[in-house]
């Protein structure tokens, strides 16, 4: 029940190759699916990856690039042929939601679901909160305003010991409370400390979704303390000019970032498709931070396990 | 030289499978590539079959259904990153030029090429005319405005006779003359008749692509003595009237356009994803029209072969 899952639909970059599709990420926290950026093919590869449509609910775009946005229409308009219902976000930036939103209305004239668009601000800021979950943007350092995504699994409820709950003979509508931490008051009017009756919840999980940008130290800021961080590598280090004057990062700079930012695990994607394989990039990153994975198409990336 | 091929990048409809690309094809025209449609994927499906970016010249689309033209975008946008230089005419409804235009231009805001976007009148008409081929577009009949293209060769010249040329000492000069089919006046005064001297050209060859459209015998007078017809075939009989509704045709239908229009060979396509195979489609088909080819992503069809 308590997933937490990123899967990889596109870790390619600019245009979309026989090797790699262009930006797409999903995330499957506890079977709701949330999607980051959607380029072109981004409905096939949900379809490719089992990834069911109907629950879908959130579409976050990070800037308004085509290998990051232009699937949207499409997918959109499959969503509505498939006769889905309910509503589906769509956070974009303002010059994004100018530009697709007719697209999106023209194509899909009776759409099954309501779409609502949301304006992120360039600047950052909370988009999502949930009982479990928030979403925060924050500003990226890219060609375009762009801006980078965290998930945060909010604070989990304490651990029941079934055995001592049943020893005090605890109330049901006492639960909650205790897995809230409240300590237990016996009628006679003991009080059972709480943990006695609990142990510590799972920590709680964040994920940072950082493409397109160069690298900047404010990115490492704006991440800190976060679990796993995909950070974009579309270049190895002998292209770091070229990195910087496109406003990309280096694979070595992105676990350079992790690494300040005090990440348990690093995803690297984005990949320039002058490189065959992900693995052209990895060594760099490694050499800077070891717990690194090279993104894969088809890739589940379990967030809760270390 | 004197290829004449149609590439099927794509014959699926409504939605991308993992079976079907929505609509796309290629005509190879003496090395120069045409596009009809160009729905999500196109891009790719372009270069998983080999057609050089570099040769594409001009873009027709049918109407502005998403598996119809959202993959314009995208393409226009990666020639541009390949650098691509000179001019590509999109050929669209006004509808059409309305949504995407503004899309286009702000994905590729330095566009290393001229986007010429021609409307398309729906009553059909030229559209394109070399010195070899035309291009004309007629109506078709969907639930939304819609026309079919037939690119057409212009007559060929006439096959000089060698032997026969180097027999009356015939001056380079005049070689045009007797292609076209003008008869030889040698300097005595003596006429020599053409026909001496050349033979007949090989046959003018025509193709048209009818999708999307219902059954409606106004398509076949349309595309009355083309040689090939593409006739969409969305359905079996069993759904004839779900086509109607829809708009659509039966494999049936499909075969009963190309009977009624004279056509030498048929090629369906456009299906809809409930058939796995293409092959469940043909029979209905070839108990009509004979000359009947199931389309399938990568096939290439020789429009100059009977």
């Amino acid at each position: 029940m308590e997933s937490f899952k990123v899967n990889i639909l596109g870790c390619g970059s600019a245009t979309p190759s026989m090797r790699h599709n262009p930006s797409c990420q999903v995330i499957n926290f506890r079977e709701s699916l949330m999607m980051i950026d959607c380029g072109e093919g981004a409905q096939l590869q949900l379809r490719r990856n089992s990834l069911k449509f109907s629950r879908l609910t959130h579409i976050f775009i990070s800037h308004t690039h085509g290998d990051h946005c232009l699937g949207l229409p499409g997918l959109l308009s499959t969503l509505s042929l498939h006769g889905r219902e309910g509503c589906i976000k769509v956070y974009m930036l303002k010059e994004g939601i100018r530009m697709l939103k007719p697209v999106i209305e023209y194509m899909c004239p009776h759409c099954s679901f309501d779409v609502e668009f949301v304006e992120i601000n360039p600047k950052g800021g909370l988009l999502l909160e949930t009982n479990a979950l928030t979403v925060e943007a924050f500003p990226l350092y890219h060609r375009v305003p762009c801006v980078g995504f965290i998930f945060r699994e909010k604070k989990k409820p304490r651990h029941i010991n079934g055995e001592m709950v049943k020893f005090y003979d605890v109330p049901v509508r006492l639960i909650q409370d205790l897995k809230d931490g409240a300590d237990l008051v016996l009628p006679d009017g003991r009080v059972v400390p709480n943990s006695v009756l609990t142990s510590d919840p799972n920590p709680a999980t964040s994920y940072a979704y950082c493409s397109d940008t160069m690298f900047d130290p404010r990115v490492a800021e704006a991440v800190r303390g976060v679990d796993t961080i995909y950070h974009e590598a579309t270049y190895t280090s002998d292209l770091e000019d070229k990195a910087f004057e496109r406003g990309h990062s280096t694979a070595a700079q992105a676990a350079t970032i992790a690494k300040m930012a005090g990440a348990k695990r690093l995803i690297i994607g984005h990949y320039s498709k002058r490189y065959e394989e992900p693995a052209e990039l990895l060594p760099e990153a490694l050499a800077i931070f070891p717990n690194t994975i090279a993104a894969d198409e088809g890739m589940s990336i379990d967030l809760l396990a270390d």
